[in-house]
């Protein structure tokens, strides 16, 4: 099953669980991987940033997407980003060669042009081989590297292994419009664009023409709601479960520290024996804590889901 | 009137509003100015990067700053922010004979150790002179400068003439609770604390110990209820008010493209005549327009302010 | 004299020469005008970042400009680069008026994508007028802006009144024969192009196809021998003299120390009064200064003009 | 053999061979590494940034540090900077198993304040255990990381195992002198401190008290020389060879286009088999090795040592 750019619905970036003394906590990887499965996720992503990807050696790293993938029927992205080609090259053999469906690439914050990024695609694509379906992710807040549309229709033409964007840009609404225009216009294949940004813009993204989201919101069934209600034409509905989960989702969306929130909620959710992360690591004050149960409990008058024990 | 570390409250930062044709629009200044005192507003902020001040010349700086002093007798806090330290001077010295209540800084996007940012706020505060208070703006999204609480403390130090923090830093929320540690253990005299980011925390800036907000959004009245809800300890008001914006003021908070939410909301309300802004600028598309209407209208089900012709 | 693409030869970077309390030293202004029209320079630039302009206020910039601009002959050219269009075109009119040949623009380190590069250009020649030539000044170690070859020859294509390049990328070879092979081939009209960077690559920068210099080094005699030489064709004795002022040169350029080196030699010339800067300013330690003395005398060794009183 | 704080003279950056095909370049490997041996080199780094580590598989990393150590009794330094502490942890054991004499770690490029890159340090000497001797590499032009000398004082004094500072900050002199203020008036243990850059301050490096270079040159026996006579005192022989090099190391000296006029140096000096880089690579025109002939003809001149065949 590859990767292909008919995508759509919730692709849930996984987080990798840790025990508290720093060891990778195995049974929390299959109680999430099933759990993605029974919402109704149609996809998973490992190994993104925000699944400390870069904490784990190169052995861990293959170890914990095999894992993923044996455990899920779900076609599952694996995150290969890495300071050069040969690692990536590794890592993507080894996943796809684990099951994987496809790989995700981010751009090296050195990258300053338009051709800078066109080139570094390229030779990411010649690296994993042309057979290995991938993702671009886009996300300047993180990476400090700014694509213009213009330079992501140049990345999907020079590359036909590449099937989907993950889309975090911010502000990012026109952008989506814009691909979705050089699609219709001829100009750009279609590919799959699934969002990030911890949903943030979820609501109008779909409206604007995405086909869904790839993000870590400690929710995931709100993600996979607004993107079927959505898909329904039932507006109000769908914004209604949005906002109601706002508050949190903002919360959690904030740098640095947001894993912490989502690694914290989805061990009161029971989903993680643990929230530890590896180092460096933002935790939660006690005070912070609070207010993440604090948000848990408003939010659970609108969405009994978030009534936690 | 002199701005003092006493400031609480609400202090908009106000819009510079352009007529269609790029000139400065004096009786929408007027209009805002007495919009902003007739709600609740304890002070005002001009000439901030969201009031396009980069935009004006010296003179037009000079003049937009006078007519928003003399029409309001609220403090006004004058954004002087500048290349260098003699156009700093000169504004700041134009903005105090004119009747402003203090000046903000910015720190260049150049700072980057501990150190530089010290030392820059106090050649900073020795360029404006020692008698005008002054306003750390700590914004590291939009100026790539991170300081940590201890810098803020050295600063405050070494600067009688400091007296407030308007803090954006993303995360936040530790930033206020360690900075009124460092005033419990006596370690940093007291400051006001107002934050920005749109009130995208507000809620729990207040509750964590800010002492109000300094920002845009186009509804201040609700920065005003949730200041105003949680000193009086009426928390879930607080959080309703807020959460019945949120999904407005997240919209309106997107980096570029906010300010031109902001200036189309305020026109919509009656109180921009135009929602033009000078060059460079970031506009709304006929989408995105309707976005914004279509959560005005929902906003409006829970706030009637929001209830527009 | 309005500057056009036919520039050549040697335009020094001028710097802005203070007294030891801050005034501006206009008696500096006038020796060292004298001395760059005595060297065979062919040209002056006013205002850059290595000539403190950043640290003048409005009125001061103006004064400054127009006391070079009188003093001499030769084209001057100002630089206008500010944090707005409004000032920028304020200074660009004050210094057109003054007698200004034309005027040098920076790009802010906001800039990302080729399209905003480009974008910038076209706003920045709208908003000085079309009448007004301007120089692209292309410096990516200080302004964190990386211009492509092609998004020079996009910024030519659409502003009429771009007529040179002030070239300090580094390395920077590669784009002078680059743009010299677009104009061969047609594809973008001819432009002047002057090197930048202290004159560290002027050796073989002149050889590529350069047009001259537009840089601060405190002997600006060698920076005209080495355009003339290689022009002549005398390649051989055109490196001698270059590689006789490396080791000084080298020590010049240093970011941040570099200006305190240039003013302290410039001062031991008798050229300047003192070699005083405003803040921020990086000084010279003893040790350093010593170095400095210690390599003049070396250098004389070659170059009588560095025998020094 | 282990690296500690009075190690002294040059280890030069060893560049990685390929095989034109990619391949890691093994009988390459051997010359060169008996080549720094005869010159009277103290020491080698391998898996610098100039050694291409980025481009290296994790498998591949380590088989190239462990033919350099095999192949030479010197001591020998191995990059471990990683993405995250696993993988440098990794790395760094199988580096000592291997026999290198320590470790040289890099902050990452998203470290910003002076907390950040202390703490950094921390987790990092932890991650690979106290009986690891690492070297700071302070490199703020490639890494974006400025440290003050306090910083570096800071993770000095957090850190026993740290023994070494690879110092190419630019300006870079009066850090040294600072640096070694710090040793004399007791507030920091000696370290030794070798410098990079290219060697292009090594002249007055040396003076300001540097224990030697640590860099990449093409001709590290000029290094070596540099030392030598600066340590006996002979200033101006010193100076003088110095100078002979300092036309070809500037051009050396370019960011990026550098290690491509290395590789090509090298092999026309008969120590690599080939210049051949891995992507991303920047490779050299005709005109640019023309101009690198040029320099070596003109080199050779002074120094027998560069007459090639």
């Amino acid at each position: 099953m590859r990767l292909s750019s008919d995508a759509k619905g919730v692709y849930p970036i996984a987080p990798t669980p840790f025990l508290p003394d720093g060891r990778i906590d195995e049974a929390s990887i299959d109680r999430i991987t099933d759990f993605y499965g029974e919402i109704g996720a149609t996809g998973l992503t490992v190994l993104g940033v925000m699944g400390e990807a870069p904490k784990l050696d190169g052995a861990e790293a293959a170890a914990v997407a095999a894992r993923f993938i044996r455990r899920t029927s779900l076609p599952v992205i694996v995150g290969v980003s890495a300071p050069g080609f040969a690692a990536m090259a590794s890592l993507a053999k080894t996943a796809m060669e684990a099951g994987a469906a496809g790989v995700m690439i981010a751009p090296p914050n050195t990258l300053r042009t338009d051709d800078h990024i066109v080139t570094y695609y390229r030779h990411a694509a010649e690296a994993i081989g042309p057979d290995v379906p991938f993702v671009i992710q886009d996300y300047p807040l993180s990476f400090s590297v700014v694509m213009t549309p213009g330079v992501i229709r140049r990345i999907v033409a020079d590359n036909p292994s590449c099937v989907m964007l993950k889309h975090e840009d911010w502000p990012g609404l026109e952008k989506i419009s814009a691909l979705r225009g050089f699609q219709r216009d001829g100009s750009m294949r279609p590919i799959s664009i699934l969002c990030g940004n911890g949903g943030l813009f979820l609501d109008f993204e779909c409206e604007r023409g995405a086909d869904g989201a790839m993000t870590g919101y400690a929710f995931p069934e709100m993600l996979v709601d607004v993107v079927r209600l959505v898909a329904a034409g039932e507006r109000a509905r769908a914004h209604d479960i949005f906002d109601a989960h706002l508050p949190l989702l903002r919360y959690e969306q904030q740098p640095g520290v947001g894993l912490a929130v989502r690694k914290y909620v989805l061990m009161r959710r029971g989903l993680l024996a643990s929230d530890a992360q590896r180092k460096p690591a933002g935790g939660l004050s006690a005070t912070a804590r609070a207010e993440v149960d604090f948000l848990l409990a408003r939010l659970a008058r609108h969405d009994g889901r978030a009534r936690l024990a």
